[in-house]
C-alpha cells in the first residue's frame, strides 16, 4: 500500500489572522489536509477585490506546526492570495487542493458578495485552479457561536476533496445564526436580488471640520424569493450560490448594438 | 414652449478628483447637461468596491462654477458614490440622469473589471436608477491622450441621454491607444476569459525586513475571441461590454445539488 498524499488546504480570510472564525476553520481543515494559512493583519472586511498597487506588503510567519502553517500579511484579503499562490506556496514546493476564505464574521450573502473581502479572497483563490469556498456565519460579533459553520465544514470538506470537480470553482456560503440541531438543511440557490441604501451620519471633529461615517441597510427586492441566498438564511438553511466572474450581461449585447 | 430641464450628470473616478481624465470627461459632460462629481482625493486604483467602515470620511468642494461642482472625498470610489447619492445630491436636491465613471488612465477590460476602482463606481452608480458608464482609455500615462475617447464620449453621452433604457444598465467602456481617426469603430462585447498572474520581488528594506511588491500580466486565455473587450481593443476597436452584478453561475446549481 502507498502512502496517500495528504491534501493541502488553502485559507484565507477578511477578518485578520486573529479572528475567532478563522482559527476554527484552520483547526477542523487541518483534520483532513496540511493547511497553509494567509490572512490580514487586521480587519479587512468590505475590502471587496481590493489590491495593493502603491505600497509594499509584509509577510509574517504566526504559527508553524507539522500541519499548520499561518502567515499574516499586510495587505488586502486578494493581496494574501495573490502573495500566497505567486510567491509563497511556489517556495516551499505545495500546490493547494481547495481553498477556504472564511469563516467570516457576518453574512456576505446578497450583493455583499460584490463588497465582501472574504468573497475578494476565495473568487481571487480560484483563478488559481483549486475548488475554493467562502465561508460565512450570519452574525458580526467576535465571539459568535461557529458549531453549525464547523459541523457543516466537516462534511463539505471532505466532499470537495473526495471528487474531481469542473474548475474554476468558487462557492458562497452563508449560514444562518443557529445551534447545529436547529439548521433545517442547505439550499443551493442564487444571488438575491437587492442593493444597499446607506445613511451617512455628519457630525464635526474636535476641530470644526465635517466628517461622514457609513452605516446602512440592505434592501431586499424579492423577500418571498425561496430560491434565493436571503430566504434560506431567514429561513435556517445554508445558501449555497455556485459564482462566476464573467460580469457581462449577455442578455442585453444585442439591444446595446442599436445603442450608437 | 416649457423650458426643458438641463440634465443631471454625476461622475467619479478612482484616479482622484486631479487627474487629466476627469478633468476632460467633466468637461465634455458639461456640454450635455448641469455636472456633479465626486471623486476620491488620491489615486484609489485597484480598490475593486472596497467600503470604507472604520473610519470616518471627509468631502470637500474643490470647483463651483454654475454647470461644475467638483468635490473630493476621502475614500474609495464606491464610497465617493455612496456619499453622494446617500448624502451630498439629497441635499442638493438633484437626481442624476447619467452616471459616468473615468475616464481611467488604463484599461478595464477582461478581469480588470473585477479589480477596477473605476468599475466599482460605475457599477454602485447603477445602482440607483440612471444608466451608468465605466470610461477607460488603455493608458496608464498621466498625460494620455484622451481625444479619440472624448471624441466618442461626444456621442455616447447624448445617446444615453437621450432615450429610456431599461436600468439597471452599466457599461464597461474601454478605448484603445490612438488618435480619433485611427479608430475602427465599437463593438458591444463580453469580457474576454483570462486571469492575472503576478510576480513579487521581495527585497529588504533598510531595517532588514523583507518586502513584497505586485507586478505581474494578464494571462489571455483567448486572444484570438473577436467577440471578447481585449480583441476589439488589439484591433483599435472601443469596447462595450454591458456589466451585470448578479455573480450566480446559474448552469451549475443543478449539478451542485448533488454535492452533499
Amino acid at each position: 500500500m502507498t502512502a496517500h498524499k495528504r491534501p493541502i488546504i488553502f485559507i484565507s480570510n477578511d477578518d485578520g489572522y486573529e479572528a475567532l472564525g478563522f482559527k476554527r476553520i484552520i483547526e477542523c481543515a487541518a483534520r483532513y489536509g496540511r493547511v497553509i494559512a494567509v490572512a490580514p493583519e487586521v480587519t479587512q472586511s468590505g475590502k471587496a477585490h481590493a489590491i495593493t498597487m502603491y505600497e509594499p506588503l509584509h509577510l509574517d510567519l504566526r504559527r508553524d506546526e507539522e500541519n499548520i502553517s499561518v502567515y499574516s500579511c499586510s495587505g488586502t484579503p486578494v493581496d494574501c492570495v495573490k502573495i500566497a499562490y505567486d510567491w509563497l506556496l511556489p517556495e516551499l514546493g505545495l500546490k493547494p487542493d481547495l481553498n477556504i476564505s472564511g469563516i467570516n464574521h457576518g453574512s456576505n450573502a446578497a450583493i455583499n458578495v460584490l463588497y465582501s473581502g472574504t468573497m475578494g479572497a476565495a473568487i481571487e483563490a480560484s483563478f488559481y485552479g483549486a475548488p475554493s469556498v467562502g465561508l460565512s456565519l450570519d452574525d458580526h460579533r467576535a465571539d459568535a457561536d461557529f458549531d453549525a459553520t464547523i459541523e457543516f465544514a466537516d462534511r463539505l470538506i471532505p466532499a470537495l476533496l473526495g471528487r474531481e470537480l469542473k474548475t474554476p470553482l468558487c462557492l458562497n456560503i452563508n449560514v444562518p445564526i443557529a445551534r447545529p440541531e436547529e439548521i433545517k438543511g442547505h439550499i443551493v440557490c442564487r444571488q438575491t436580488r437587492g442593493f444597499w441604501r446607506e445613511e451617512f451620519f455628519c457630525r464635526q471633529d474636535p476641530r470644526g471640520r465635517n466628517y461622514f461615517w457609513l452605516t446602512g441597510g440592505f434592501c431586499n427586492h424579492e423577500p418571498e424569493a425561496q430560491d434565493s441566498d436571503e430566504w434560506a438564511l431567514k429561513n435556517k438553511y445554508i445558501a449555497i450560490v455556485p459564482i462566476k466572474v464573467d460580469l457581462t450581461d449577455h442578455s442585453r449585447i444585442d439591444e446595446l448594438k442599436e445603442l450608437l
